[in-house]
Parts: C-alpha cells; structure tokens; sequence
C-alpha cells in the first residue's frame, strides 16, 4: 500500500505535507477531506484520528499519524529538509513549535474565518490581527538579512511557516509592510516548487 | 558555562524543561524570568528570544534556544525519553504538537487567568472549557489501557502533557472525571521524580 494522505486542499496545514511528498518524490494517494463539511468527524475518520483533524497519514503498513508538523519531520527524516547540525535542527524545531501557537491561531484562523466563513475583520477581531501582526514582523526581523529561516537552504521552519503567510492577504494582512516576508515567500514557493 | 534556563517556575512551560535537565542529570543555572511582571519583554531579554517567552535556554555556547518542545528535544536527544523507533518518535511528536495547539491554549491558559490574573470561569468563557474538556478527554481515552503515551515508557509526550494537566483544576477543570489521566498524572510524577 502506498502511503495515504487525508488532507483538505483548502488547509495550508495539509499542503505543507503534499509539498514534502512532492518534494521528496514520496508517492501517495491524497483523499481529499473536508473540514467545513465535517468529513474529519466522521465516526470512521475519529477512529483514524481521535483528535478530528487534518491532515492525517496512514503509513504503508496501515498506522496512522497526525498533527501537519509530526507528519513532517517522519517523511523528511534523513533528508536535507532537515538540518544536519543538531543546534539548527533546534531551531528548525523552535520554529515549527512557533508557528504552530503563535503564528497559525491568528495568520490562518483570519484567513479561514475571513475566505472560508464570509466573516469581516471586525467580526474576526482586533486581537487576532494583532497577533497575527506580530508573527509577521517577528518573521520579518529574522529574514531582513534575505535567505531562509535557519541556516543555507530551505527546511521544513520555512515549509511550515511559508503554508499560511503566502495566502495572508486572503485573511486581511497586507504582506507588503513585510518586505523581506514577501521575498521570503517568492524564495520559498521556488525552492520548494510550490505554485 | 554551564546550561542557563530563562523560565517563570509557575509556568508548566518552563518547568517541563527543568523537570527534563533534573532527569537527565543535566547542569544548569535557573534564571527566574517574571511573565507577569514582564521580564520577558525587556530589551535586553527580546535580544535573545525576539518571541518574548519564556522558557529560554542558553547553551554552553551562548547560543539561545526558545520553546519548550524544541528545547526538551534538543535536551533529551539520544536519551530515554525519545523512543528509538521512528514510529514511536512520531507519535511522540504529534502529541507535542497536539499539546500546543490543542491543549495549552486552553489548560493552561485557564489556569494561568484564574490563578494569576483573578478571573472567574464566567469571565474566562465556556469555550476554554469547551475545548479544554475536549482536549482531556482524549488522553482520557488515550489512556484507558494505562501505561504511558507512547511506548512503554515515559517519553517527552508524557513530560509535555503532564505539565499543565497536573495543575488543571487550578483553572476550574475537575479531573476526576478523567480517571485515567488521574492515575496517569501520578505514574508520570513518579517515574519523572517530579513533586
């Protein structure tokens, strides 16, 4: 059985797992499953995943892992997405950890509430754009020097991170008071051979 | 220069890595850093961690590493509480991811605006609990067998989840409702020597 991929296109969580797949040229079958129709609380799909999300892969011999970040770090291990100096790989680490409490929550929740729910930004709240800005300036000061999140070439810190800031905008931030993001991103999406 | 720890001791953040570099026997200098008090929003402290959170460690070297999860695995590399097969390493890294986006945010954050700031459940909101509930829950179940997270042992997952989990009636949560996480709690303590 080839590895299988559950993952709604929409989720930037599930691409960054395709853009590893297809990067590393892992094959797999994508079963599309969406979040907005509940398809992640299905009783079959909670038997896979208690915790009801996406994505989910179920390995070649059938066990199942979750969480876009676990899944990640398990498919490029060995390759050069990952750091081979252990202080890097920390911070390759410290940036995935990161993104997922202080950059998602607020960069991916205005885009999903914004895009996905027709909700306005006054709705979505003044916190969560604050926050989400403040994501985007730390980002910004750790990239004013131009190249990628930690070290010579791009690691899952920057797959992670480059999955909700390049589509930002369709949550309400304006990438361009974020200069170096926004050349981040262009430099990312082409290392990676995400269109 | 030995190991130095930046952490608030009445953060579970902090001390998954102090409990961590007691297990390991590991040396290092505590540095009582006040969240409350905003001593990690100093200049001098936003020079080493731009994120503004503790924990924080300094390595021998002087270079600074932030977040918890990050921190713990780059402590504990090669030792018992990462398990050696990969499958197992995996799992163990979708529950720390699980347990920052899924757990903390709403345990820990509880605990943290009652205890610390005063608030009542009212004024913390049903959703915290909501989610919050949802969250023990699945340990609960994840429990039922007994045993640990992942593997046969204590591993970083159970540090990680432990660390809030043990204080969550401090924000309002009544853990005997989650009997296995109850008795789980105490294996943990224990095979941690945590007190």
């Amino acid at each position: 059985m080839a590895l299988r991929i559950f993952g709604d296109s929409i989720s930037g969580n599930c691409l960054k797992v395709k853009w590893v797949a297809d990067f590393l040229r892992i094959p797999y079958v994508w079963t599309e499953t969406s979040v907005v129709n509940a398809q992640t609380r299905t009783p079959q799909f909670l038997t896979l995943n208690p915790a009801g999300q996406v994505p989910l892969i179920i390995l070649e011999d059938g066990r199942p892992l979750a969480q876009s970040n676990a899944i990640m770090l398990h498919l490029a291990d060995g390759s050069a997405l990952i750091p081979a100096d252990a202080y890097e790989r920390a911070r390759m680490l410290e940036w995935l950890f990161w993104e997922q409490y202080s950059h998602e929550p607020y960069v991916a929740v205005a885009r999903f509430q914004m895009r996905y729910m027709g909700k306005t930004r006054q709705e979505i709240g003044e916190r969560i754009y604050e926050r989400g800005a403040a994501a985007l300036k730390r980002m910004d000061d750790a990239l004013a020097g131009g190249g990628f999140l930690v070290g010579d070439a791009a690691s899952l810190a920057d797959v992670a991170l480059v999955a909700y800031t390049r589509v930002a905008h369709e949550g309400g931030f304006d990438l361009s008071a974020y200069p170096a993001v926004k050349a981040w991103v262009a430099r990312v999406e082409t290392a990676l051979g995400i269109v």
